[in-house]
């Protein structure tokens, strides 16, 4: 009965990663490049981050530089609040931040006409369409051309303050239900690809109300934040994201929307969050 | 220049919990009851759930029934998938799970008619209204009058086959972004009202494809579950729960709609999803 249970529920599951033979002609995965993506090691795991060079090219360069100087090496995840961000840079009284200029932020950009995206939803909460572009979950409206990079969990952006052209080296993961009113305000320039169960197993920062304050010895840090493509070739790994392009994950798509499975014994809405339909990651085989 | 960056994002959380002092007249905060509240201790901390008795009544019965057994004592999370769920149960081939028998699912429900509740948003993509009624979030349809549990980060709804009445014992957990396409098909009966980080640290049980499969012995157990109005008066915690029908409650709701803070320097969406708004917990002064 348990294994039915697993089954049942599994089937349900848009996340489950698929245990399918890979079809060598097929085009339902692309390979993560070296290049563009950021290995983070925690003291509990590691983490890697694929940037949004396309979408958000300053504040993913800016990224780069910072990663390339090993400024991030020992920082530490300092403001980490359960459900929404866990947000580091150097520390409070660190002068390292003081040497680094402020970004004009990439909030949102407008593609060159005419736009096509993988198709997810219209008239979501946040935005006139939503879609994935090359893996990440985009905001779009027609109406004005402009498209966003959207805050699912699981990307990383840029903090600031205030104003809006402060960010400097300081930056989010998002770790809970999708933030979607910093849409549109915020640099979000990648998302975690691997390794996001360490991103949640970070140290919670905030107490509650009521409860002793937290020991800032316990904050977790950064052990080596350093670009794939410059660690030894032992070290890097080889994977496969999931091709958000492709017919197979087009017809996917298509098929979560229906819920025709006996499981879904009522009729229900065939609307789709974006957040809720993360795009799977895979170990190559090479 | 860190600490502004620092205020200027707690500013836009919905999620920090106040140091404001408490007033002793307001009615702003509720008492969690103790005979409503499982305490479930894991190995790397507690996890305490409220329970949903007046919107579930025989699956919370059901929870309570098995809790005050210790039937689940020891047992383990089976099937924890990052960013959608962690569920638990009887492991595989165990014949306690056959002993229990399946119920009728609680899925929605007629309220006495007019329903009333703390109003958050209309045309919410997956119900016609959203709202939370004593701490908890709900979706309404006022053409059919029925109302549901909301699949929310941190409930916890009873697992099943594919058939709706065959829930026993194994429940889970939702650890990631909503998963509303489960509203109304599965019967949540609590949400988790502390400890959160905790239900996030439990091990994952689901490999990608081309990594080693997980070692059983890794999964998480749960050390104990209890009532906590069962535990040493000792062990008990006295926590209060924002009061989902106060005034301060709907007033906040009304602020964060309007998104004035200059840190929102654009022209954004005044909707509000429901499960990026949680509810405070605060430990109790006495």
């Amino acid at each position: 009965m348990i294994k039915t249970i697993c089954t049942s529920l599994l089937f349900i599951s848009p996340i489950v990663f698929s245990s399918s033979q890979p079809n060598a002609k097929d085009d339902s995965w692309r390979k993560l490049d070296p290049n563009k993506s950021v290995v983070m090691s925690l003291p509990h795991g590691k983490i890697i981050i694929e940037l949004a060079t396309q979408f958000s090219p300053h504040t993913a360069q800016r990224f780069v530089e910072l990663v390339k100087s090993d400024f991030y090496n020992d920082e530490k995840f300092y403001r980490v609040i359960d459900g929404f961000v866990a947000q580091a840079g150097p520390q409070d009284g660190s002068k390292k931040d003081k040497k680094i200029s402020p970004i004009n932020i990439e909030d949102e950009f407008s593609p060159k006409h005419p736009w096509s995206f993988t198709r997810v939803q219209d008239k979501d909460m946040f935005a006139p369409q939503t879609g994935y572009k090359d893996g990440f979950a985009m905001g779009y409206s027609p109406g004005t051309n402009k498209a966003w990079l959207l805050h699912c969990p699981g990307v990383i952006a840029m903090a600031r303050e205030t104003a809006k052209d402060t960010a400097t080296s300081h930056f989010y993961f998002t770790i809970g239900q999708a933030p979607r009113y910093l849409d549109r305000i915020m640099a979000v320039f990648g998302r975690v690809v691997y390794g996001m169960e360490h991103v949640q197993a970070i140290t919670r920062t905030a107490s509650i109300e009521g409860s002793s304050p937290i020991d800032k010895s316990t904050y977790t840090s950064m052990i080596d934040v350093s670009m794939m493509s410059e660690l030894p070739k032992s070290e890097q790994m080889s994977l496969e994201i999931q091709n958000t392009e492709s017919q197979t994950f087009i017809n996917n798509l298509a098929n979560k929307r229906k819920r025709e499975n006996p499981f879904f014994y009522k009729e229900l809405s065939t609307n789709i969050d974006i957040c809720q339909t993360p795009i799977k990651t895979r170990i190559s085989r090479k």
